[in-house]
């Protein structure tokens, strides 16, 4: 009997099955300083006790991506070790914030099955949720990914599941007790309210980070993320290693301080895509275009929809936020096209 | 007065001495995360408070290994700074759990001497014993080094010490309250229990990681450790920095998990060698071969003690488990061979 | 209207002017873990809270580098994001322990304005205090630096603060409760205390340390340090990323344990020079020389007065302590020139 784990393949997975996943995981005020020292992240929500407190937090929660990169983690064995590529997220939401000594977990139920014409693969939709030691959902999101099939056989019953575009406002879910009435500018390290963006416009938030092999691997450990080609540079024949599509994520969203400082917490993922690879050696930079803005329940608290972006600098310095070409598809530079929601003071 | 410290020489020790390493350290959740992201460890009860109270335990202790790493690193002053060779290990036994917020200090008894015939160097054995800040003693090893003498001269009587090619189940302490009779399988990430392992099963781990300098430096430096040759790449005539064996130890348990996801805590080090130096570029895999298994006083609680080993991906691609050539001596792409104890559920 | 803040520039500052830097930043375990694990740290003050208990502290202080740089991050999209040059440090003070827990805020006023003859920049001097949430301030610096005018013009009235060129003993303030009168000399790791070290000396603390990209880097992003130079490898034509002058300051620090190992605290800057840039590949050692020693209130608590410098191990190997030329300016190789005050026992 072999003990190691080959993964599960397109045809191990059944409509409406729930998978839980294994490995729970404590975090503490460790993962929150690897996190500022892996990333630029300077959200003052996320960095300090005292300004979590004035906005009626009883301390800083763990960075919204915290908590999506360790709930994704806990399923990469189940769902994407033996994936060919990550598809798509929908419907993401944060549900309460995590604190320092919340233990996560992580279960997906699968909600939609296709068989690829080649016979060859399949994608698989899973809607994953992940909650903490009380038994409370913090993180649900649907990502869908291409898996290969063990062997050629049949093709189940095709099931798309019809996902919503975008989430509503009415969709998202401030912490509770978050009250940005007495909100300070000052200390946040912007002025930029939600009444002086508008929609349409697009931000370059300026700075680049040239990424490190030893950066993206200690990332992707952290989060317990397994699979192979982000560690292994003897997997692919260029002899590079992969870096997790969520390492992006996270460097283009703290990037995106520099002009959205006070897109304080991420609330909704209503899409992305991870439109090229990144390897180690690139210089990653971020824009963001504001898609839609509104309030919210809470006092204050408004929401604001952003279509942010990370691309690489190339030789000829000429990238720019146009992300698709003639023909439709994602210009070569261009990393991360991520569409979310966050909370932003009125 | 020279105020630097130029470390001991052979004609430094005396057998029964017993010396006290300085610098106790405190470890905190800070240290656990930084493991996480520096090896792919993902076992649940070290990763885990809820696993670990579903075990009988408080909360998650901190990694056997990082246990192992701070007393080693301790003694690195007095024991390896001029050490030639780290030439084994024995009764290496794990006496109770370290607990985030405790603080770990080290003290070693010389317990063996024999000058080698050149006259230049010689073997001291010591048994390092690391305790917490109650006094209790968290972990016991024997460790032997080969250290240069500042000069020649005669040789001390030689004594080798007399010690035990293995533990004994017996010999082995569970940690108090440690009971696997409610252990979940699916929560641990894998279904394979003591039962299911054949003595003289030799598992391939699949996976490999390839070692860049900045994580072994941030490693090795993260345990006080702070031999030379780990860092400054001016020590040696090909400019590379030497990996401390300890970095391939935590590297080669980690990717032991899949297939050896529930021997949970590492309780023995039967001995062990750092086959083959190990440098920045190196892709490192792991096999671990079932020498032994047994059950211990503590309710489900069984033991496995298991060879593990880590070896280098060479461009044959075809390095397998055999660890030594017909000469009885290791293969060159052969880093690491150890032995210990781990629990596991019945 | 540009969402992204540009930084200020010369004729920005107005003298008298107190700037609020954003961002306050709770710190924890997590942040000495990694300071330990960027830097070869091993004062026992700061690794040990039963040590730190035997000198009369609560428990273990963060390190006061980490203090430093935390504050110090905190004011680099106000004050140095322009800079041309970070060109001194004068009359720095520790005023109280940082714990783990504690939200660190800064603040700086503007006390010395002085354009450039060429009228296209001038230098800025501020004094920087940080504070903890209880309101108390924990540090205390002058920093000038030559920032760029955005346009030509006229010239401010030209102010140069009176600045001490050291503190002297009286000024120091040793954290309350200190006591070094039952100082474990073992434990620290050297027996030499204060009348052992006599003015003018020098300490070759012959340990080095190759530096890494990852390192640095991750090092600067823990501080929430933001300055471009440090991160995007296409901002210089060269392609090489500029190391934080910061980072050389941490890494002299610690590898000046072996020979300074009773250097517990540093509470005074008392002035210091990046005299060369330092890159990734470079090789940093350090040298100290005794400048002055003397008694605080404090029981058993003396203090030192160093001179710490960093040099590049170059090719030739014969850098020494020499620091300057015969012209009077910093030799090639060398990278910080620091005056500081260390408390040790007497």
């Amino acid at each position: 009997m072999s003990k190691t784990d080959p993964g599960r393949f397109f045809e191990d997975y059944r409509l409406g099955e729930v998978i839980e996943h294994a490995v729970p995981r404590t975090l503490s005020g460790g993962e929150r300083a690897l996190y500022h020292a892996l990333y630029p992240a300077r959200g003052a929500l996320y960095s300090s006790d005292m300004f979590a407190a004035s906005c009626g937090l009883r301390s800083a929660p763990l960075d919204d991506l915290i908590a999506f990169h360790t709930v994704f983690g806990k399923t990469v064995p189940d769902i994407s070790l033996n994936a060919v590529a990550n598809l798509g997220y929908a419907e993401g939401r944060w549900l309460a914030p995590v604190w320092p000594g919340d233990t996560l977990r992580a279960r997906s139920e699968v909600i939609g099955l296709k068989q690829n014409s080649n016979g060859r693969s399949g994608v698989v939709w899973v809607r994953t949720t992940g909650s903490n030691q009380h038994g409370t959902d913090v993180l649900s999101y649907v990502r869908w990914v291409m898996v290969r099939r063990r062997s050629e056989g049949p093709a189940p019953q095709t099931v798309i599941p019809d996902l919503a575009p975008a989430l509503r406002i009415g969709d998202l879910v401030p912490p509770e007790g978050l009250d940005f009435s007495r909100y300070d500018d000052v200390l946040a390290g912007e002025r930029h309210r939600l009444g002086d963006y508008a929609v349409g416009e697009v931000i370059d938030h300026v700075d680049a980070v040239t990424i490190e092999e030893a950066e993206h691997m200690l990332a992707t450990r952290l989060w317990q993320n397994t699979a192979k080609v982000h560690f292994d540079a003897t997997q692919r024949e260029d002899g590079r290693r992969l870096i997790y599509g969520g390492h992006v994520i996270s460097l283009a969203r703290a990037l995106s301080f520099n002009g959205l400082a006070n897109a304080q917490m991420i609330v909704g993922l209503n899409g992305g895509a991870h439109a090229n690879p990144c390897f180690a050696g690139d210089t990653v930079r971020a824009f963001s275009e504001v898609l839609e803005t509104g309030q919210t329940n809470a006092p204050g608290v408004g929401a604001i929809r952003v279509r942010l972006a990370a691309v690489k600098v190339t030789e000829a310095r000429d990238e720019g936020y146009g992300l698709k070409g003639p023909d439709g598809r994602y210009l070569p530079h261009v990393l991360l096209d991520l569409d979310i929601w966050a909370l932003m003071p009125v």
